[in-house]
């Protein structure tokens, strides 16, 4: 290809590279920065954020775009995809006018700080103020990044999290989780309250053997930890690079479980992460296809593979053997555990079947927060009234409802639906595993994921972002994103 | 001042800023990350150099500084020399072509990959190709900055480390120390061995212990683990900024003391870092004045305060309680321990008299090596006969010789001096600090650096980089370098 594409190249090449170096800058802010070095890092932060705009924004890669773009589509695929790639990340870069970058990042930064003190309290007036400063400046971003890429403008700022998928394509597929849930949610209750509820394991789970209980799921997961790290963080994460993955999770010692399904998340994160094709490291269209794929193979390994009766057979004779004998870790008690249903006001704790609607929620307040339906002071009452209407349950204070998630109140509009894309994603490239594998359950069964993750690895991993969400749902599956595949998997696993 | 002068010290601000992220990248890839993230570091790493070299030689800033230049001198001095600081940084950087600088670049990094096989098998033949390279590089680049800089290329290398010191200033002091050493080595031996070599302290130290006692002294020593962390490396070092310190360590279960000495270093370091003047945080005047200066700092600390019999006797108490009661860590026995004289053939593991022995022979065979009196077939031999001549020792292979630092092969020619300016500066700083304080023997017998650290703060760490080397000599203690003081110590402690 011309010159021009090579210089491309070149300079996304150093972008990634730049990207790794943010990247540990977060895992160290995250895992080891003492409480001190916050507003240095902040500082860091900024100034590599500040560079790679002046790469992205620069004239000559502008000039170099078209130049390479005049010479015609490339017949090669992959390098087609890339050039698509990188024209894509130019325009969100230049959407932008600098001085409304700087003053997002000022307002976001001012306004978590208040967020985290107003849900200590509860107060959701105390950040009113600065929280309408941040969706005021967030709706001209998106107007802005609309414009640029003739999009909506909340679907531009989905597509700077997931690209290929647009409001009006989850609408529909939320809807009809609705109409599911409300049908599946008291049937799933009832059957889980039959003939008890699970028991929890007894004791105290030492968190230094909880810890390398966890590297060696990480190590009999495939990865190695000659190219890993597994620390502690606040919220579990994974970071890094193919040949350096950094992963992060809490433990609890009252609960073993907790390390235990967050690390199994995570190594479905760094699996991806190690899995893209090394011939395009570093290039557009060598990373991962968004988050919401992201967040499909994180939950094909946590949810669809490692919650499975065999997997869990195998787990809960590893931790009786670790820990100690519990009749808690037999295999029907710790299936009902780690299969429990419940109503419950914080997301992040909330079980596979009702995940959705805390999604659902967030993304129709969201969009309507950016496209004007929806005014901060009324934020509240919509987040009640919404709550309710999808799980029949009223938070007491705004602290367990719209105060709960960092989100919004540091500028993060649009990522929600990642989360449960990446759910019914992951049901459905599980889906074709299975037809694909007739000894995946067998493998289970022995905690061995490596079918599971050999295939994930050839048939999703290795083709980086050269498909958007549902091109590479197409891809694998046959099929563009069919929720039908989520709600089969969830019958199966809490109606049958 | 001049907008341009606000727009120089912008940019510096954010070359600061930029240095900082580095300096985390290679703390990390000292202290945390796995073996195999080793490549995308280095990548990393040049990636943030080229950025700064980009920002350092952008045409704007050359004409920033020339406009602020023709505003004429600063009656503020800490301005001035700021500016004076700039443009030397900045010519510095434009001295050396893009080319040149890549070939070094790659010259290093193939050399000192070849240099650590040769070390194993002490076989400097094998190193001798991509060596050679590396001098013949190395004198080009000292000649280009020597003609920018209006110095010879050995001065100019070493003003890359220690700005205001040339080689033609630090020739008469090593030559008087090595008149010095040749009468004080035969007596400080004689009277080492009486009335019999001191006990070492039986036992195993168990390394957590040690990094609590060890986390102890920092804290002690006026540091707050809000601010600071201590890590594991394999050589000890100190990096990060004032508000988030990273010093490491190593430790050997065998020996309490290496880690102890190691941390207490490594704290001098810390404190001149943290008492870095704020107000010109992140600006070139703002930084330490020079890595002899920065010596000087972690050994007036190391060597002149902990290794005297007062402080001695109380950390000799702490080392009981904290193992276990060992007559071995009784003051008399400690003392001569930590301060015992042996003719080596390693740099590192040398005592505060023969060390600079070491360093001697290092600054006249770097020297000559970029000034062209000797080439690198020859280096073996004048290493041979340049430690005989100076402590009458002979290594038997290269491995104990000319092959055991990493400095040279990977292209640093111009720091070793360094070490002993530092040691010579330390003296003279405490020797000052000693008359300005009355108390300080018995503080240190209390195990409490604070008069000395604080009398330093004011004195040394505050003054920034607004006088170089002997310009902060001079300022601080009335002269110059004067080699007389640290001569005075080595007799007191070693002669008397």
């Amino acid at each position: 290809m011309s010159e021009a594409y090579d210089r491309l190249a070149a300079r996304f090449h150093r972008l990634a590279v730049l990207g790794e170096a943010e990247g540990l800058l977060w895992w160290d802010a995250a895992a080891m920065m003492p409480p001190g070095g916050g507003p240095a890092r902040g500082d860091q932060l900024a100034v590599l954020a500040g560079l790679a705009h002046e790469i992205l924004t620069a004239p000559e890669l502008a000039a170099d775009l078209a130049e390479a773009e005049a010479a015609g589509p490339d017949a090669d695929p992959w390098r087609a995809a890339n050039l698509r790639l990188m024209r894509h990340a130019a325009r969100r870069a230049r959407a932008v006018p600098g001085a409304l970058v700087e003053a997002v990042a000022r307002a976001n930064s001012a306004c978590e700080k208040t967020w985290r003190e107003a849900r200590e309290r509860a107060d959701y007036a105390a950040v009113l103020p600065s929280f309408t400063e941040v969706v005021r400046l967030a709706r001209e971003q998106a107007r802005a990044l609309g414009a640029a890429l003739g999009l909506g403008p909340y679907d531009a700022l989905m597509d700077g999290f997931q690209p290929g998928i647009k409001a009006a394509d989850v609408e529909p597929v939320f809807a009809r989780y609705e109409r599911f849930l409300a049908r599946a949610l008291p049937e799933a209750e009832a059957r889980a309250a039959i003939p008890a509820r699970p028991q929890s394991p007894a004791g105290s789970f030492p968190v230094a053997v909880q810890e390398a209980f966890c590297r060696r799921l990480i190590e009999r997961a495939g990865l190695s930890f000659a190219q890993a790290r597994l620390d502690r963080s606040t919220h579990p994460f994974c970071g890094g690079n193919p040949t350096d993955i950094r992963i992060t999770t809490r433990y609890d010692e009252k609960d073993a479980l907790r390390a235990v399904f967050a690390v199994l998340h995570e190594t479905g994160h760094a699996l991806y992460e190690r899995g893209l094709p090394a011939a395009w490291a570093r290039q557009p269209v060598g990373a991962a296809a968004g988050m919401a794929a992201h967040e499909s193979q994180s939950l094909i390994v946590e949810m669809q593979a490692c919650r499975t009766d065999a997997f869990l057979g195998w787990l809960g004779g590893e931790l009786s053997r670790v820990f100690a004998p519990d009749p808690a870790f037999g295999a029907d008690n710790l299936g009902r555990l780690c299969r429990r249903v419940e109503r419950g006001f914080i997301r992040v704790d909330a079980d596979e079947l009702t995940y959705p609607a805390h999604v659902i929620l967030r993304f129709r307040l969201e969009r309507a927060l950016i496209e004007g339906g929806l005014e901060p002071p009324d934020l509240p009452a919509a987040w009640n009234a919404g709550i309710e209407a999808l799980l029949g349950i009223v938070p007491p204070d705004d602290g367990l409802g719209c105060l709960q998630d960092i989100h919004w109140y540091d500028g993060s509009f649009g990522y929600f639906p990642s989360y449960s894309l990446g759910a019914m994603a992951a049901a459905q490239f599980m889906e074709t595993a299975r037809a694909a594998l007739p000894g995946l359950e067998m493998a289970l069964g022995e905690g061995d994921l490596s079918p599971l993750t050999g295939w994930l690895a050839g048939h999703v991993h290795a083709k980086g972002s050269l498909f958007d969400y549902n091109g590479l749902l197409r891809e694998v599956t046959g099929r563009p994103l069919d929720p039908a595949a989520f709600e089969a998997h969830l019958t199966r696993r809490y109606l049958s």
